[in-house]
């Protein structure tokens, strides 16, 4: 099968989550031990994943963090308060153990998967580095389109793939992760042009950039979205034009783990946009994200404002790497946890009250 | 030793962290490869976590939940959308181990320890039940005092013991739970009385009272506060006039932990009574509380207001046991992992960057 094959056939696969199956967990959840939906947003969540699985008593099995790590080469602008070295660097250090994100993983009993889809230096053989390259960074998205549909399409597939061999291989839970020096520019870029909102409201310091890096890299934001507006005519092209490397394979993640109706905790702000682009590819992937934490990235809060979403935990994060869905990842197995495990009222031997 | 002694003897054993071991926890967290500052509140987390066990590399032991379970006669005031015999009930539940604190406990890898500390009627030997009663029930709080201020003196004991046990049986984390029909009633009273707001501004439905209901509790709340009014001349006072037994072992729990240098997770909205009881006592008590959640009872947010204090987690829980505690035991032992176990940039071979 082709990448362009598969990205085909794999959004008619994805369909909105059954209302009788959130009614249906419901009435679990109300049956238990406990004032009505006095477990609040966990009740929601647990619904959620009830309708995702589509099973009375849904098991987790597997669990995986997806880091997809890619260049930016519109770092040549300034944009970042780390060389582009760094991405290559972190990569070593993911399949090292060493990330904040091996640490959160290993917490929530979760499996790190670390796929090189678009660094700029190829790092190598490394165990455990799936070398899944489809272009050796993002060319610079101020002078011109970040790359060509087909590379987007490719890039994409790979999240697809990876979403569609965790599933064969009874990943249960999945979270998306990135790594990219100067990546939360073109996911700004993307999530302005995806949520009609000026760019101007969705820069921020990134990693760690001062006041007068930050207005340079707003400039730079608003350059970008004007050299590509007349490209991103649909969710695909301005993912090609503004978007990433890393970010597109979100996207695919996000997709092929929504085909297989398996829930995905996005992550952050750069997890955020591959997620959004894959809402605008198709709208009924949006109930299979848990979108994870609230970043201290600015114009995360704009993203969760305009899509009238909720995040999991706001931790004031700023990291990526899937560190903030990894987090998730143990309150949403604590929801399910909750309607699998609680007694019920009759169980107790208790009225159900109120 | 008389619960006097006790009580007497652990105030002064409580001293704040030291800044010098918040400057000495930031200093390896500046080192790990991570942007400075960017896992944002889980790193301030971590600092105060090693600066309350002193030590280089804090290693978790044994985590333990305690869920003081007390009844309160004010309920015949209507104040509660439940019955009192449910807090027997639930205490059942707990030992048998079918509530929601027993599952995110469970999760959270802690003990969970149930003390009847004040429930009306015994609920007579049960495996796993600490039978510690002070006193089978608060009195009427909206026709005078909860307990004599020896009672209250009795039950900040017990809470003190149970940490100090828990303590020498190598427990490191400690979180506090609760169980009580009526008890969000004398926690606003409580929290009204020692934040000096109106007492209707800390009412709230409770586990799921109505508009009237509210209106009513709301009266109720007024009432007692000034019909005890003259009596809370000292945090003490305040405690046993408008307080009850299992807010009284929270508080005392507290004290105890800290007096040991362990952190405690402090729960939702009648945790935070016991939590602000014990701040009044010793204000130096703060440095160990981490507060869990935000609650859904309204009234919480004007406490993290009016002390400026911040919740880990905001979900809308508002079932109490310790449920928010359990979830915010998972972050926080996060947030020490990643101190503990991250690569620093000298490890990785990176240069720290900004």
């Amino acid at each position: 099968m082709t990448h362009r094959e598969l990205y085909d056939r794999t959004l008619p696969m994805i369909q909105p989550v059954a209302p009788a199956w959130i009614a249906k967990a419901y009435q679990r959840l109300d049956s238990l031990t406990k004032p009505r939906r006095s477990l609040g947003y966990l009740e929601e969540l647990a619904a959620r994943l009830v309708a995702v699985f589509q099973q009375e008593q849904p098991k987790i099995e597997g669990k995986r963090v997806f880091v997809f790590a890619g260049d930016h080469k519109v770092v040549a602008e300034g944009v970042s308060a780390y060389p582009a070295e760094v991405t290559g660097l972190m990569v070593k250090n993911f399949v090292g153990g060493g990330a904040a994100i091996n640490v959160l993983a290993r917490r929530a009993g979760a499996q790190v998967e670390v796929i090189d889809i678009g660094v700029a230096t190829d790092p190598g053989e490394l165990p455990g580095l799936l070398r899944l390259n489809v272009k050796r960074g993002a060319d610079n998205i101020a002078r011109g389109p970040a790359m060509t549909v087909d590379e987007a399409v490719r890039a994409v597939a790979v999240g697809i793939e990876r979403a569609n061999l965790a599933a064969d291989n009874h990943v249960t839970l999945m979270a998306t992760g990135d790594m990219g020096i100067g990546n939360t520019t073109p996911a700004a870029a993307l999530l302005a042009v995806l949520l009609d909102l000026p760019a101007a409201d969705l820069v921020g310091p990134g990693t760690g950039l001062d006041a007068a890096g930050v207005a340079r890299k707003r400039q730079v934001v608003q350059k970008a979205v004007a050299v590509n507006q007349a490209r991103c005519t649909d969710p695909l092209s301005a993912l090609a034009a503004v978007g990433g490397l890393e970010i597109a394979g979100i996207c695919g993640l996000c997709l092929g783990a929504a085909a297989r109706a398996r829930p995905v905790a996005v992550d952050g702000f750069i997890s955020t946009a591959g997620a959004l682009a894959a809402m605008r590819l198709c709208p009924a992937v949006k109930d299979y994200l848990f979108f994870a934490h609230m970043s201290a990235e600015p114009g995360h809060r704009k993203f969760f404002e305009k899509e009238r979403l909720r995040p999991i935990v706001d931790l004031d994060m700023r990291l990526g790497e899937g560190t903030g869905a990894a987090i998730a990842l143990q309150i949403m197995e604590n929801a399910l946890a909750i309607y699998n495990e609680m007694a019920t009222f009759q169980e107790a031997g208790i009225a159900p009250g109120a």
